[in-house]
């Protein structure tokens, strides 16, 4: 089997971490497998890093940002290396580059374009254990890039897709997907399985077990994923295609996000073509958009736009709107950090009615005010206060008996 | 004027230091001049990597240690361009493979054979003030390689050389080249100006101010050379060919290396080819070998052979010595550690008699046994016990008048 195993931050904290790492990419390669390991910075480089670069410049450029940023996985990925050497394997680091990991020129949000691989082909028919520094790739005029907060995941999948992986392993300080944040519900269940679909409206929604956009990966190109702890052995839960099992099952888990703020334009002429000018703003400054709520006006002439964006762009996105709702001589603009987003998600939603219904009866039963709504095929997500956003969590969970779960 | 400006560790050793370095990249530039920065890593960074290493594995492979350690000065090139940028100016940060720095691939100790530098003129073209990480090149097969300790001197004359610049400023935390050590002989005096000859034995010689190979690579392409401090506005010592002026000194310096270990083969039989069977062996490991001593031995039939070698290498040269020295019938070999080198350098001595003399007469008469005597056109060198390598530079400063020179 050709195995890809990424470890995380806190998988890769200290020395003693990384020789535990090598271990257990030891012991996978004595069975007979070839290992492709992907690295994330140690806890707590990439934060040290970010400091630094505000205390020399008051807006860091974020060409040399990626550059700064690149090399806490650059050290990660040689330690590591090093480290499963030192355990009689060859092994051999390869940087993002070295990699082939050719990626467009949105720097600290780059979009991987294609992985050559050929370097890491050519070694592990040699019988070389590859050590890729995960969260960075090349532009194709060979400037460094990075992938976004939690790129090291989607390095992991796109290349056990580039190299045909058998499996890829997602090693991080917990034992797997919860129908729950288990700090905040402590009766949570750890789902040992749960379909591309949920996984990703559970990542988008705040758990961050794995970033967003692996997991629209791996659902694209049908990539099977384990998340799983490395710090005991627990299997972990599998991240696959959805199968029948699964949709017998309605509400799979309860995700909460408290990292959104939400920005409202209000009294927009309510002409056609007035969304799209707003968003396509938005879209150009390279900011995500979550949530997008559009009312009816009362009176036919005037209505109101909300949307969610990550809080960190949240003042960016007021001052961008408040440009584009003067253009669209819209009356004025809103910013409200102090939310939370609670969504219930399954994939047997597409075919169990009252979800939705059981969802807002119970907010109500304990005096949640609901501030906005949206759904999809398989959850429904409500915008509270930030303050119940826990007391949330923990009601539905009960309320949709998750506790239960096999 | 195209200026290269190199700042070592300490001169961009946190936030402050690299800011400061920023105002006097700014001020340069400022004068209608494009400046290219080589930056080495923040100090302590280099060995802090080296621990983490030696941590993880008892053996880190030389090509991880390469890729482990290139990451110093990325981190300190992203930091250094953000800050220039930041007092209004184009600034880039350029990588040893972005800059076309194509190396050897000899790790750890990688030579540089091209710099193509095609990213960086046609930036300096667009305005850029350009910042690359020293002490790093990439292999023709695009792994990262490191130059060596004091690698990023090298780095910034090569660029300095490959770029056709006027000037290579070396930034350091001392005001220049002395004529001794000042922590050892309080009077020593600042050099206005030295000879690549000079100053090639002196930084082979250990005063640390120079690497040796960035002297070589200055004085082979003629690239002038100002080393100077950054902590102050004094002018330094300029590098430069020889000229009469400079003939008419003596002695320029007195250079004291306490870094460096003697290995002596016993009994070697007195046959042709000798010699070179043992330091190819030795060479061959990529051990540099300075000083070399041979005596006539006493019956015709063996002889002595004795050598330095940098202390660091000393125990891996008296293994492998032991093994030629099996094979060339040597009675064994003996290594010492407990040794200096002083040495009194100038390129008067080439018109001016009675240097070694004078040298052998203020050593006697101060006690000091000689171990072995190695010369050169400009210089003399003994070997002393390490105990009086302070005494014996002190004495030789004296004897020498050095305390009046210009």
């Amino acid at each position: 089997m050709l195995i890809v195993q990424k470890y995380g931050g806190t998988s890769v904290a200290n020395a003693e971490r990384i020789k535990a790492v090598a271990e257990r990419v030891s012991r996978t390669a004595k069975h007979d497998n070839k290992v492709v390991v992907v690295v994330s910075a140690m806890a707590g480089e990439t934060d040290k890093l970010i400091g630094a670069a505000h205390q020399v410049a008051a807006n860091p450029s974020e060409r040399e940002m990626d550059l700064l940023l690149s090399s806490g996985e650059r050290v990660t990925s040689a330690l590591t290396a090093m480290a499963i050497e030192d355990l009689g394997h060859k092994a051999m680091a390869l940087t993002g580059r070295q990699m082939g990991i050719v990626t467009d020129a949105v720097h600290t949000k780059a979009k991987i374009e294609k992985i050559t691989a050929e370097k890491a082909n050519k070694a592990l028919n040699e019988g070389y254990v590859i050590v890729v520094a995960g969260f960075q790739g090349i532009t194709e005029s060979e400037d460094v890039t990075t992938l976004g907060r939690g790129g090291s995941d989607l390095s992991a999948v796109a290349i056990a897709y580039a190299l045909n992986a058998d499996l890829c392993e997602i090693y991080t300080d917990v034992d797997g997907v919860y129908t729950a944040d288990p700090r905040i519900v402590p009766e949570a269940k750890k789902l040992d399985k749960i379909s591309y679909e949920e996984m990703l409206e559970l990542a988008s929604l705040g758990s961050k077990v794995l970033q967003t956009r692996s997991v629209e990966f791996a659902m694209k190109y049908n990539v099977p994923v384990v998340v799983r702890s490395s710090f005991n052995e627990n299997p972990g839960t599998l991240v696959t295609k959805e199968d029948e099992e699964m949709e017998k099952v309605v509400v799979s888990g309860i995700a909460h996000d408290v990292n959104q703020a939400k920005v409202t334009v209000m009294g927009v002429p309510d002409k056609p073509g007035i969304a799209a000018k707003l968003f396509k703003g938005i879209a150009g400054a390279n900011i995500v958009v979550d949530m997008i709520v559009q009312n009816i006006s009362g009176d036919g002439r005037a209505t109101d736009i909300s949307f969610t964006v990550p809080k960190t762009d949240g003042k960016k996105t007021l001052k961008l709107t408040e440009d584009i709702a003067k253009e669209l001589e819209a009356k004025g603009v809103d910013l409200r950090e102090d939310i939370a987003k609670i969504s219930v998600v399954g994939v047997g939603m597409r075919t169990h009615s009252g979800v939705a219904a059981h969802m807002f009866e119970t907010l109500a039963k304990h005096g949640i005010n609901i501030l906005a709504i949206s759904t999809s095929e398989i959850k429904v997500s409500c915008l509270i206060d930030a303050k119940y956003a826990e007391l949330a969590v923990r009601v539905l969970h009960d309320a949709f008996e998750l506790a239960k779960a096999a």
